[in-house]
């Protein structure tokens, strides 16, 4: 992962006047052990008392700086870092240990760098016990659980505290540590597992991270034997209420809790004829008094859907759940909005949901983990899929982004929330599976603070904290393989924005009717005439109504509709031309040969730098790639097939249709 | 089960005399059991010695008489069963039970009753350990193992008693007690197991029936230590003979090996560049010196096949790997052969291995568990297929029949083995899941003894030993949900011999496309144009080659080809009319519609016989016919759906196609 030793040499080899006032502070405490084990390693020293000389950086903690983040500077020969908080102090370290040599060559024009997301959260779907289908990290790809094994909180949670600095150091603020779908050992964190709970927290809290649980909302009755769950119940109220003040016994600065209700199976306030925001400000007015928050969850559709059913669709459900709820959500209920209207896929529409609340606090949920994204198998950098999700504009050109949605920016007394992402990190020796996947975590940190941040740029970032002192053909090569994965892979999976075509249940690999006749909601309409899914207003679900102008009359009319999307909005003919001016099945044929070409590229790269890069990274990256090419070519080849038997368009340049 | 107290009424209120010379036999003293038993219950009386009346039933042991089965007879009010051994003294008891009254009614002629086949068994794909992906017991929709719970075998083994008893009434003589998907613990039933196997036997050979484990052939290695399992390599020859010493010293009468070798992932002599003759010829020599037997699967494709060859055509593997083995195996060798060349399908070509290997012992294997044909969620009473298969005759009108080259009757030294099938029991309450697959069981037992046995009348004996003393109205009802259930299931599911189309994995469900792009070699090539797969000599795979006149040809030309094999062997339009004078596609139509409309019938049947039957018993099937109705709708709409978007060919008759 980022922060070898060696990154640590331009600070470690310099003196360091750390200026806290005497203050004591777990996160201070890292400060001051961080610096320490730098200089110590790299000769500089730690300097500092009334004495002393005023080094060649000097942090420091002062209430005229910003609470939350630093002011940096440098200037007659000293380098300046002054933070309003410990945590502030934190990042500023970090920000002149991302500097580099750069930190102590110029002078700097002081600069005030501040988180823009207050809210910068990492949610683990782990769960205690491994789940007979679901394993130990649902939908992880990298190992087991860093939390748990053999059905408990790990003796040995070395692996923890090691992840707790890694997420410090670049701003995370926030986890919750089980999984959304809560079974019944994990519901019990919440009262047999607090001791436990409080020993995860104590690794996170240095760092400036609060710990999180998710729980379920039939806790009441599954842990507390009430009969009912009703969040207007009194007695469910005084139990929530009961339960909180015991976490925050235990766990002082707890966040709060991450709730999935209503939602695949999983119990919620229906039950009781009460909507979400009854069930979340239950919640909500139980952690209050405690500073907590809910996070709840708007991924509510329905999941039996029957497939026949052609007047239900899935990418409206969210909106038609939780808009007209706006307004009615206490202010310590954040609701967690999944970036587009199904669910991760490659290419997705943003969800309607996060132009439609201005009354909520709203926070966008990335996923960080590549469930439909290639399952750190495929080296998929997602830099640039959250980066277009954060610039886009609900409401068109000099409208408020995503980005300022989740922050509250950019309007008056805009709510204020941030952005959450689900983890993609196991006890596998490389911490994500695929090595390169560390790319994506880190990178989905650096967004949390700084969401108009180039994402090419992040890259680079993490490149040079990760494989410091390599030759340069090794940043080059890694910057080439991962910068345009994206496209790469949505150009040979499921294409034009359809989304799903995977293998249903573990989502690995091509099956382009594997969901069409499941109760999922996830259908592409395919037949020898066309493929998309109509969502218009004019003939379909309706669903392009669910946007702001303009996009409710761009993605309703098939010749404005971007083609990346044309197949979420429209059902069409396989000989539509696209505006890129060839057919719908002659875009399949191109783009899949093209991604599928990509990856041998990137093979073949990877391959010249063999000797350049420790040998079992190299190894691991190596076979991950293999893996990808063959996965590649066997969605190019699928897809073609497929098309072509439901077409009967031949491959215009004349390539082998299976 | 059958075998209520009920049906040994007749037998037990009558004077029975049993005339065993004084044998001292475990099978012996079950027929004096069960006749002691049943006198007791009805008032009937065992009488014996010289000077006792002779009887209403005398059940005589004497050499005169066939050694494997019975004479049976009555003049002078006196029924008299003759049998050359214990346990055809067994089966001639039971034969008197199954005549019930009739068997002490008018005279009857004296009538030889002998099993037509020597081997009569039953497979049990039942793991020691629970497996992960497959359960307890592999493709059993009847709860977990009656051998094993808890990762050993129970203590308590009255379940296996019991169904000892069952299996011994119809003439099964032979059981395999473990998956021949030999796991690790399951390996070791060879060698640590060996108390238990024996506690195993003890329960079977009171009622003439030998216990058979299934071992993998990697044994020498995994469970001996040795470092290769070459057939041809003395150590390995030595540690398989000192294995079946052992085995012998704790089961005198074991029956032998069931062997799954390369196939599916599992270990065989291709390692060692050994052919199946090598490996099957290992075992048999080190079973010979105590009788026993090696059943060698001809169950080897290639599972790991590529869907873009179109070169590989799974149907010819097995007889592309087998008959030019002909000749080659040990006489304690039985080749057992799956009915099709495919998997146990609802409607397959009889296997051409069954007529290419004259001079090989071959048994044809049958799946009782539902694996392909409804899991027991769904009533399909297989009676009609296995007959159809039994009486098949390879070489066309006059030639043998399947049932004769598995019996090696109707030609001079034939070869002799018999009728091999997977069980479908477990542990729970019915035995069977749906307790209208006892019915399975049941006929698949009694066709092994008698294979040109009119299944209807089978059924109907089912019926009687089921149900005793209920309103006629019942066995009706029966007769009518079951009598033409498989051509029922096979209406609504795949069509025309085409196969799978099932949820991969699993297996149960529609999933049209589900394994056309994977690794299993199990497609259909369905397009907009047309669907199935050619497998003729002329254009196809030649599959149709490996058949003996007239079927080659009968198969290979599409005007001649039997429409219920049409897509087995034929790539056909849309439009292809069949020799029923419809369209394929109308054909999907039409026989979709009517085959759900049965299972609704068949529901409302079952329905007006509420009250006649047992309350637990009816809501059993009552919730599986539901579960059937739903199914077949979710069926017969996908297919149709399916057919319609590719072939665009609507339904003449104007129904619905979502």
């Amino acid at each position: 992962m980022w922060l070898p030793d060696e990154v640590f040499r331009p600070l470690g080899s310099r003196r360091v006047r750390l200026d806290v006032a005497g203050t004591d502070d777990v996160v201070l405490r890292t400060v001051h052990d961080e610096v320490t084990a730098a200089t110590h390693r790299f000769g500089g020293a730690l300097v500092g008392g009334p004495d002393a000389t005023t080094g060649d950086l000097a942090l420091t903690l002062t209430s005229d700086a910003p609470a939350d983040g630093f002011v940096v500077g440098r200037h007659d020969a000293v380098t300046n870092v002054r933070a309003g908080s410990p945590a502030g102090l934190l990042h500023g370290l970090h920000h002149v240990v991302r500097l580099g040599e750069a930190a102590f060559a110029d002078d700097l024009d002081e600069r005030r760098v501040v988180p823009v997301n207050g809210i910068r959260m990492l949610d683990h779907w782990d769960n205690v016990d491994v789940h007979p289908v679901m394993g130990q990290v649902e939908r992880g790809y990298a190992g087991g659980s860093i939390f748990y094994a053999d059905g408990r909180v790990r003796d040995d949670l070395s692996r923890v505290a090691a992840y707790a600095r890694l997420l410090g150091s670049v701003g995370i603020n926030a986890v919750s540590v089980n999984n959304v779908n809560v079974h019944r050992t994990e519901a019990r964190l919440l009262t047999d597992g607090l001791p436990d709970v409080a020993r995860l927290a104590a690794l996170f809290r240095p760092h400036g991270i609060r710990v999180h649980l998710s729980v379920s909302f039939a806790a009441p009755m599954t842990v507390g034997g009430l009969p009912t769950s009703d969040p207007l119940d009194a007695d469910v109220q005084a139990w929530w209420a009961a339960r909180v003040a015991d976490v925050y016994d235990a766990v002082p600065d707890f966040g709060g809790f991450v709730v999935k209700a209503d939602s695949e199976g999983q119990p919620g306030p229906f039950a009781y004829g009460r909507d979400h925001a009854d069930g979340a400000n239950l919640l909500a007015r139980a952690l209050k008094p405690f500073g907590g928050t809910v996070f709840w969850r708007a991924f509510v559709y329905d999941h039996r859907q029957d497939w026949r059913d052609r007047s239900t669709d899935r990418a409206r459900a969210a909106h038609d759940h939780f808009a007209p709820l706006d307004g009615r959500f206490d202010d310590n209920v954040v609701l967690q909005v999944k970036y587009g209207p199904m669910d991760f896929q490659t290419r997705e529409p943003v969800s309607p949901v996060i132009a439609a609340m201005p009354h909520t606090r709203l926070a966008v949920e990335l996923q960080v983990t590549q469930e439909y994204t290639g399952q750190q198998k495929h080296a998929v950098w997602l830099g640039p899929q959250w980066s277009e999700i954060l610039r886009f504009r609900p409401w068109g050109e000099g409208g408020r982004t995503v980005a300022d949605v989740a922050a509250g920016t950019g309007a008056d007394d805009a709510p204020r929330a941030g952005l959450v992402a689900v983890s993609n990190v196991g006890d596998d020796d490389f911490w994500t599976g695929h090595p390169l996947a560390q790319a994506n975590l880190y990178t989905f940190a650096r967004l949390a603070w700084s969401p108009d941040a180039d994402p090419g740029a992040l890259l680079d970032e993490w490149i040079g904290l990760t494989f410091p002192g390599t030759d340069p053909v090794v940043g080059e090569t890694l910057h080439r393989v991962l910068d345009d994965s994206w496209r790469t892979y949505e150009d040979y999976t499921a294409p034009l924005g359809v989304g799903f075509m995977v293998r249903p249940g573990h989502h690995y690999g091509p099956d382009v009717d594997g969901y069409e006749y499941t109760p999922w909601g996830t259908y592409h309409f395919a037949d020898r005439d066309g493929i998309g899914v109509d969502r218009t207003r004019a003939t379909g679900t309706g669903f392009t109504g669910q946007f702001p102008a303009p996009w409710r009359d761009v993605y309703e009319d098939v010749t404005t509709c971007p083609d990346e999307l044309l197949l979420f909005f429209h059902h069409v003919p396989w000989s539509h031309v696209l505006h890129s001016g060839v057919s719908v099945a002659q875009h399949v044929y191109d783009t899949h040969g093209d991604g599928a070409a990509r990856t041998v590229e990137n093979a073949a790269a990877w391959d010249a730098i063999a000797g350049q890069v420790p040998a079992d990274l190299h190894a691991r990256v190596a076979e991950r790639l293999a893996e990808q090419v063959r996965s590649a070519h066997e969605w190019r080849d699928q897809l073609r097939t497929y098309v072509f038997r439901h077409s009967g368009i031949p491959d215009a340049t004349g390539r082998t249709v299976y």
